[in-house]
């Protein structure tokens, strides 16, 4: 197979920090041989970056010309207009998560790449964290599943780089962080439990130097009928936790251990623990994009799920306290 | 002040395990000069382990005429009726939660309470654990306070003595265990921070020897402003977490240890905790009811406070998944 020649449209800390590691060490799948950034001078730091000799592209349009692919790492709000463009060319996508700043919009995303053979690849890297396969097979082991709940103290500080940018400080996205990292968490949980039905939400606002919400508690249940309730802050600070609860037994992921409780008569009779190890999502997303150029099947990187996925948090924001938002409704 | 000449009504699991072993150390303050139990060879046997002779009465009313206040430890269907009757005869009355079958039944309870001069005791024993005073006192350690969390995995097995009762397993009252059990969890959450505005909850039924549902989630808010998430199941065991998050740490009280946590920079700064000690919360409620008969307000007795727990799983249920309900709407 050739290497696909890889162009990156927006330099910023995503491309850097998370995506620019994995590609180096994948030059055998990919070579990064343009870019683009609105502030040109940005692009051609990141350059200095590149190991090879990437051209620094005047315009969008300019890099389509020159690339088999383009890695979009962009404030979301040019998703839809940037996928498009490429589709148009004939050049395949990956793009960061959440799909879009709505479901609204989302949904066009999903018509569109109807139309066009090229792949769009959504770069939602917690689906490629094995510990939330792991806990997927643990759950065998505490009978029949009612409910999960998962924890998640997220502080952002003023300081925080994602926190500073400005796109996030006034974010076009719904519910700001809410989504944007929220996405995230969904896909975890589908991963492990599938489609979810309905969702109940409801949003505060703590930090006034974050842009959005900053806390949601949600309640929820998946189409296999387990309840859920996530909560989630990006303003309090804690220890994350999700825990999975069955007919014996729990499941609780807390501080990178996986533990299996198993009750019996009100007391533990059988524990079990599952070290994950650290792993990069990112390297694993571009190995599966290639591996999705070259025919394999889009389950990772689908526009469907991604879209599922913000339609989650959209769902909670737009419950809004009050109601329940069936997902189904939302995404029709 | 004279010895309160006391008739329990109701000779079954909460007048011989939760009432007796208190009441045997007021001597001073209660003698029990009468029983009733509607077998009337129950209230013979529960004779036995009261320590001077009580009559056994055949009728409530020929016990109403013999005591100056009843003991009402019955299925709570019956409470309503008894509570009047006492009343009428101008006897005092101490009274097992939940106040009431429903909220509607309950409202008629607080309003005849208005027309006598006699005292009505809800004898709701969270209202009497220090712990909850405890927790109050801490929560000034933590900042502004934004979000309360508790989990209680309540698993009772078939033998379970309560789950044994037939009007339990046959529930008139709202929700089976869920208001049964529940109220006393309202209370504490109360006691930490007032009342509450509104509650959205989902109810499932795990367990088939449970009478109704034995799984709920919900989601309600202060009328201070902070959001609570209330997690409780009779079907499911677990480890019981009660967690209060604010602007800068949380308290978490588990395992009977009540934990300061206060967190700078994403680092545990500071960390107390405080052992929380076995107290007699049944003693406690009968203190304070021959406090309050002889002139104390009726502070953690009251049948509105007690009117208000209630509302609280009322209101869970009828949310019914869909959409939240005001408490004020309820009760009004």
């Amino acid at each position: 197979m050739n290497r696909i020649r890889l162009g990156i449209v927006g330099t910023g800390i995503a491309a850097r920090d998370l995506h620019l590691p994995g590609l180096k060490e994948l030059k055998d799948k990919f070579e990064i041989v343009a870019l683009f950034n609105k502030t040109k001078e940005k692009a051609i730091q990141f350059s200095k970056l590149v190991d090879n000799d990437p051209i620094i592209c005047d315009t969008y349009e300019e890099l389509l010309e020159n690339v088999d692919a383009v890695d979009l790492a962009l404030p979301v709000q040019f998703n839809y207009e940037f996928i498009e463009k490429a589709l148009k060319k004939g050049v395949n996508v990956i793009c960061e998560k959440p799909i879009s700043i709505n479901v609204e919009e989302g949904k066009k995303i999903v018509e569109i790449t109807k139309n066009y053979e090229s792949i769009v690849y959504i770069a939602e890297n917690y689906r490629h964290f094995s510990a939330f396969d792991k806990i997927k097979e643990l759950t065998t082991k505490i009978g029949k599943i009612y409910y999960l709940q998962w924890n998640l103290w997220i502080y952002m500080t003023k300081e925080n780089k994602y926190a500073n940018t400005k796109w996030r400080q006034n974010p076009e996205h719904i519910g700001g962080f809410i989504s944007d990292a929220g996405v995230h968490h969904v896909a975890s949980m589908r991963k492990i439990f599938g489609d979810i039905k309905w969702v109940y939400g409801t949003v505060k606002n703590i930090a006034d130097y974050l842009g959005g919400p900053d806390l949601l508690s949600s309640t929820f249940e998946f189409e296999n009928g387990v309840l859920g309730n996530y909560n989630v802050s990006y303003a309090l600070d804690g220890k994350n936790r999700l825990m999975i609860k069955g007919e014996f037994g729990d499941i609780i992921f807390e501080d990178d251990i996986i533990k299996v409780v198993n009750y019996r008569n009100k007391t533990i009779h059988y524990y079990d623990e599952y070290k994950t190890h650290d792993e990069d999502s990112y390297k694993k997303e571009f190995e599966d994009f290639y591996e999705v150029i070259n025919g394999k099947e889009n389950d990772l990187g689908n526009v469907e799920e991604a879209l599922k996925d913000l339609a989650f948090i959209e769902a909670s924001i737009k419950s809004n306290g009050e109601k329940r938002i069936y997902i189904n409704d939302l995404i029709k």
